[in-house]
């Protein structure tokens, strides 16, 4: 319990500070980076406990919001030296999706959604925050640029519901679907792999 | 009751394989068909549940999800086919969007809404999809287009409330207002009628 | 209390003017204006009341969709006449913004959310719905543009927070920090004050 509590804290940390650094890259002042950090790291997660008709967990729990601030403010103040940090920045983001995806699949079901519906909502407790920050800086959402990212977080969440169903403790579940999401993102980028188009 | 959850699904299933072929007039790659099929499939009738505080319908019964997948999966395996069954396809818009303002509004009404809220999360039922998919491709949403659209399914929705006042059963009522959606819906396409715009 | 329910519907009137008009500046058809009108004026209060998981007062309360009918309609068919009136628009405004902020601010307290996420929910109020509108009309939300707004609100946000635990009575505490959000809003538009840029 503990444990995860850190592990969510520092992944949205590590995703507001991804998103600050989006605004780095225009001309956008220090409102707007930490704009798009809180937006980026609670837009997911948010968007799956309003589907779940919850309140999501950062309205009562002030440490999320916190841990938004340090990471803007780290982001602003060595957004040069986070810059070259884009490699280990990239990593973090990949572990980052794994692990909401697989804790947003296991909220929803504890919330009493369906599975078809959990697997969805996973895969959009990681990736949403993402897209909404693209929406609102008018960007084309990285979930229409042809990489594979909210595919691997779909594959991940179909592999837990797919090993649940077969026995899998939840533990390692959790262990092996994450890892499924983290391998098939890295490998996708290194090997620029990517999903045909539409009627390509 | 019966009939109105297959028409339910059956919308649904014809909003995702319009949504999907949106993606197929552009470089968008499966997952971002399947996608805008999704967003345009549930939008609507997800934002009035949230605006009613209620937990949208596709996240406890799979059946909304699975109609999704299958129209994704037709639109994208017989796109070529679809694009020529273009006029089938916008009868199908009109028919879809006057059944979903009509039930939009009377779920809204049960929910306990005011009626002047009721039309307006009744005609959000129908176009709300259709711009949040609009929104997220970066395109203007078909509100903004001089098209009438959103007009035609809020004149249903105000004839569904006047009519109810004037003690029309609601089995009527439903049928009448929804094909006053529809006939206003298809004579503004055919004689190419528009709202005047602002200040012209 | 009454007084406060007649400055919220005149701020939602004010509000739907506002949004109203920005579809005079291009050729949006009539539904397009009211749409922009309604976003606008409940956008930012509906995104704090579905973070809250409390339901948004307009669709219980059918006065305030009717002051943005009348907002709207006054904006469609005086705009020539509004579009003299910027600067009073402008004071109005910054009222509206001062008042929400603290009102949302109120509210988020109420249904107990922590301290720092009232501060951001009481800013959320005043001014997402302005940056709702922005997105839908594919412009970059002011949010994002290099003027003092959001920051006007969340400096008055935390102000009241502070005063409140240093004892200020309710009622002196949201006149205080109000008035610190609109000396904000116009000193800075004023003297063309703007926060640094990201690396900048």
């Amino acid at each position: 319990m503990d444990l995860l509590y850190i592990i969510d804290l520092t992944g949205t940390l590590v995703f507001a500070i991804s998103g600050a650094m989006a605004a780095a890259d225009r001309e956008i002042d220090i409102f707007g980076a930490a704009f798009t950090g809180f937006v980026t790291a609670i837009g997911g997660g948010s968007l799956r406990d309003i589907f779940l008709n919850t309140r999501p967990v950062w309205v009562d729990d002030g440490n999320y919001l916190l841990a938004i601030l340090i990471g803007v403010i780290l982001a602003i103040s060595t957004h040069q030296l986070i810059g070259k940090l884009r490699r280990t920045l990239f990593m973090f983001d990949a572990v980052g999706i794994s692990f909401f995806t697989i804790v947003g699949l296991q909220k929803s079901l504890d919330a009493g959604s369906s599975e078809i519906a959990a697997i969805v909502l996973g895969m959009f407790s990681a990736v949403m925050g993402g897209v909404t920050r693209d929406t609102l800086m008018n960007e084309t959402p990285l979930i229409f640029r042809r990489e594979i990212y909210a595919t691997a977080c779909l594959s991940g969440a179909v592999a837990f519901v797919v090993l649940s169903s077969l026995g899998l403790s939840e533990e390692w579940n959790a262990f092996v679907s994450a890892s499924l999401i983290f391998l098939i993102r890295i490998f996708s980028v290194r090997y620029k792999l990517s999903l045909p188009i539409v009627g390509g």
